[in-house]
Formats: structure tokens, sequence, C-alpha cells
């Protein structure tokens, strides 16, 4: 049995607009896409809070796949989390509309006795002082992924500071990054961030893939190519929740599991592209896994230097 | 004896500011970058003009590297091509300030009768109709990139499709690709520029790597990380020079020895970028090339998959 995974964060109503369409009312949030992803690799214990808007048959899936949901609140009379957001025609660009925290702004997580022991936890993205009270109820031994963004960057410096002294992954997109570190130097920027505490940070690029730096080393992955893209929502949270799961899955953190990881989350966030919010993620099978693992390896496979390389022999 | 490279294109003088600092009547062009980076590998054969203003020093430098200057035209009294830009805190952002085309403005290339058997061709950055007459001097069958900009795909797409029916290589960056194709999915992008007759394409992603598609594959590589960039100018045209002379050491252009030559293209790109102008590149040894493939190969490496992985083994 695999160890479980604790996720704490956003569960949500969105209202998304891309070039492909619209819909309204989606189910998603950064919980949930992260939830689902980690469920297809690990069991998940689900901390959040939702309205009594929240389809039952949304937390109902996520029980159908092994989501413990003992952490979460349904609040009587209120309304879930919404988030409304466009993106461009390049869909790498969006603007968020509007955001109703609703009953998520009372936010306070408290961890059903159960889910202190959890190995592994991806606090998703929301305020840190919240984070840093879901620390003070795990083990000092938990292995901790944090997401983060650039309100928080900016509003909430110093708890995000004691956030990542205590966590053992940051997980942030290159922006993130050199906005945390002040610095346009992808390189630089990530040797600050590893500085203040945590041992990997997984820099999220988009289209270009994920990256994830150690003290020592660094290891480069591309997404996983897509001709249809319907809908980025969620991506970085499945990609999260893929790796964290994979992680838990396998009960080890040391590189070489990490860097399978990182792929399991790459894998994970290209599912949750090809669909409006939550479906295609949903209908991931072992296949897709699979398949796109392979094509992963594929696509980054090139051979060790030929002896014979005379390499500026002219010159020397 | 390795496979020569014939290149055709500019040669210039830059001014350049970058966050780093500002230098004038730096040597520069397309060709001179590109024929520094393919004399580390293979003999080259170098078509451009300059006027008499261009230093000698620097053409004895080519020469001195093995590179062939029959084809170079000094025109007595004229100036040479000159750049002008400024690179932002950002350096993957530059504002071109001023373009004196000066005697590359009547560049006509003949070439001499020796360069014609040439295997190996890179077409610069130059206007298509220029690329169209190099290309009817050479032989059909040999291998041949080609890069280009937006103003041609904008203003010359017409000779611009000529020169791709007739090349095995297009040389682009992501922007050029979308613009070309008129489609912000890279993909799909990329798919479609095939359509018009290139075998491949090589990518540029500027920090985030490169990319090799074919109608079949696809590969990336991550960019070598670089704590100290000084001046990105030329490390386009570093990328083609080395990813062309690797080839022609190679004296061969199936899938795998191109994602190798796009791993020497990706450390020829590096190098350019650690000094101002070419210095880096020319001091570029044998060591940097043999540690930096190394360090590409462990940036990309990763296990295939755990035989017993139990992907969403609970859902099924």
């Amino acid at each position: 049995m695999a160890d479980p995974v604790l996720i704490v964060g956003s569960l949500a109503l969105d209202d998304i607009e891309t070039p492909i369409g619209r819909q309204r009312d989606v189910v998603g949030g950064a919980a949930y896409y992260g939830a689902l992803a980690a469920s297809l690799f690990a069991p998940v214990r689900l901390v959040g809070v939702v309205g009594d808007d929240f389809p039952q048959e949304a937390l109902g899936l996520l029980a159908s796949r092994g989501v413990d949901l003992s952490g979460v609140e349904t609040v009587e009379g209120g309304a879930s989390f919404r988030w409304s957001g466009r993106y461009h025609t390049d869909m790498n660009v969006r603007d968020t509309l509007d955001t109703q925290l609703n009953v998520f702004a009372d936010f306070n997580p408290v961890l059903p006795p159960q889910y202190r022991d959890s190995h592994y936890v991806f606090l998703a993205n929301i305020t840190p002082s919240v984070q840093l009270q879901v620390l003070d109820q795990i083990e000092p031994e938990a292995f901790v992924a944090f997401d983060t963004m650039n309100l928080w960057i900016e509003t909430a410096r110093d708890d995000l500071l004691k956030v990542m002294r205590r966590a053992n992954l940051a997980l942030m997109n290159d922006a993130e990054v050199r906005q945390f570190a002040g610095d346009t130097n992808l390189v630089k920027a990530g040797e600050a961030l590893l500085r203040t505490g945590p041992q990997y940070a997984a820099i999220k690029l988009g289209e270009y893939g994920a990256m994830l730096v150690s003290q020592r080393t660094r290891f480069t992955l591309p997404c996983c190519p897509l001709a249809h893209v319907e809908d980025p929502t969620g991506a970085g949270d499945s990609f999260a929740g893929g790796l964290m799961g994979y992680l838990a899955w396998a009960g080890c953190h040391e590189e070489e599991t990490l860097r399978t990881a990182l792929a399991m989350g790459t894998i994970t966030a290209s599912r949750a592209c090809e669909s409006f919010g939550t479906t295609a993620l949903v209908d991931t099978t072992a296949e897709h896994i699979l398949e796109r693992y392979e094509m992963l390896l594929s696509m980054t496979r090139f051979n060790p230097l030929p002896e014979d390389l005379p390499i500026i022999s002219s010159q020397d």
C-alpha cells in the first residue's frame, strides 16, 4: 500500500474562457486538481472547504478514487470559492477576471487526527500563514511541497520565508522564482531560492516544461507536446499532484525518484490541459501515462559523445 | 578530414548594450559567429562582404581556424554592415536601435568554384531572394539549413517558401515559427512548417533550449545553465554554426546525429553568451565542449518506468 498524500488547498467553481470555448461553474481549485492527479498513484487525504453549492458528485468522484474527505468542511449556506479567467489566443497568457473567496476567506484548516502522520504533504497555493498552520499540525519529518503565487511573494514574504525554511520542495513557476529572487537569471534565481530552505525546487516553465534544481544538480523535462489544448486551468496543480502522488507511491524522495516524479507531474499536467476542467484528468488511464512516459524518454534521449571527436584539433 | 561547411551571411560591426555593460564596434554578424562555431568541428567556407573598416585581425582569426575566406569580398571605401541593440534587464528581450546595411545592401553572393560541391550549407539570416541565389549555385544533394527572421516572414513570404521547399533544416526561433504558421500552438506550428518542405526544424527556445522536430519525431534539449550571461548577441548563429559543423564532421545527417548536433549547437550558443562579441566562443576548448555535453546528458537523464507501477489500480 502506497503512503497517502496530504493535500491542503482550494476547492472551487471556475468560469473559464479559452479560445476553444467558455464554460461556467467548472469544478476545480488547486486541491481538487491536485487530489485527482495524486489519486492516480496513491491514496489522498484532502483538506479544504466548500459551500453547499459545491456539487456532491464532485466530492463523490474523489471518494471513489481513494480520496479521504474527512478533512473537507462543507459550510451550510456558504458559497464556494469562485475564480473566473480568460485565456488569450496564446494560451500561455491569461487574465483573472474575478476572484470570490467566499467560504475560503475563513479557511482555517484543522487536520483530522488520522491525517497528522502523513509523510507526503502538498500545500497548494494558499496564504503562507495558512500553510504554516498546517505545518504546525504535521510531523517534522514529513516531505513537504508548497506552491505559492506573485501576490504572496509581494505581500506575505516573511510568512513565505517561514514556509520555505520548513519545506522540502518549492513548486513555483519561472516568473515567481524570478520575482522571489529579484533576479531575471533563472539559474541564479533558483540558487537564491534554495538558500532559503528547501532542498529542491521544481520550476514550472509552462509549455517549455519543468526543471528540478537542487544544490548540486539540475534536471529538465519538456512538456508533453499537445496539438489540442482546451483549458490550461489546473495544469500546475495537476503537475504537483502527480509528482507528489508518485513520490508517495515510491515511498522515497531521493533525486532519481524525484526525476521520475517530475515526469509523472508533466504527464498529469498535460492531461489537465486537454479538456475544460478535470474531465481529461479524470479519464486518464494507465495507457496514457505509460505512453507519455515513453514519449518523454524518447524526446530527451541522445547519445554519449563519439570518442573520436576531433574538437578544434586544428587549433590545438 | 571532415566535410567543409559553407556559410553565407553577414559580417558586421555591432554596438551592444546589455545590463553588464556597453561595447562599440564589436566584430560580429551571423556568418562570423556561425563560422567560428562551425570551425570547432569542421573546415568552413565563408561567403560574405565587408567594408575596409572591418578589422583585418578578425579575418585573420578566421583564417587561422581553417576558415576559407576566398568567398569574402572587401569593398574598398565601403562601410561594413552595422547593427546596434540594447538588451533589457531580462536579456531574453532586446531592442534593435539601428541597422545600417552599408555594403551588405548590395550583397550578391557569387560562390568561388571550389565552394560549389559543399555538402553542408548554412544560409544565415539574409533576404530569402539572396538565399535562393546561393541555392542556385550549389549541388541539389547538399544538406541545407537556413535561418530567417520576422521581417522576411512578413515581407518576402513567397521567396521564403521557395527556400523552404529546397532546404533540409529550418532554423527558427519559436516566435518565428508561430508567426510563419499563424498558430500559437508550437506543436501545430512546427507541423505546418514541415509541410512546406524541410525534413527537420530546429526551433530555438532562447533560455528554454531548443527542439528538433521531424514528421515523426521530436527531440528537446535545455540550455546550458549560465549564471553569468554577458551578451546573447550571436547565440542563435553560434547554435547554427556548431550544429552544422558537427554534422559536417560526422558526414551524416540522420536523426541520431542531428540530436548530438543540436547539443553541440546548444554548447556553442552558451559559449557565445559568456562574453561580449565572440571572445568566449573563440576561447572555447575541447574541455568546455566535453564538460557541457556531459552536463546536458546528466541534466536530461531519467529512468525507465518501474515495472510494478500500480497506476490507478484502485480504479481498474
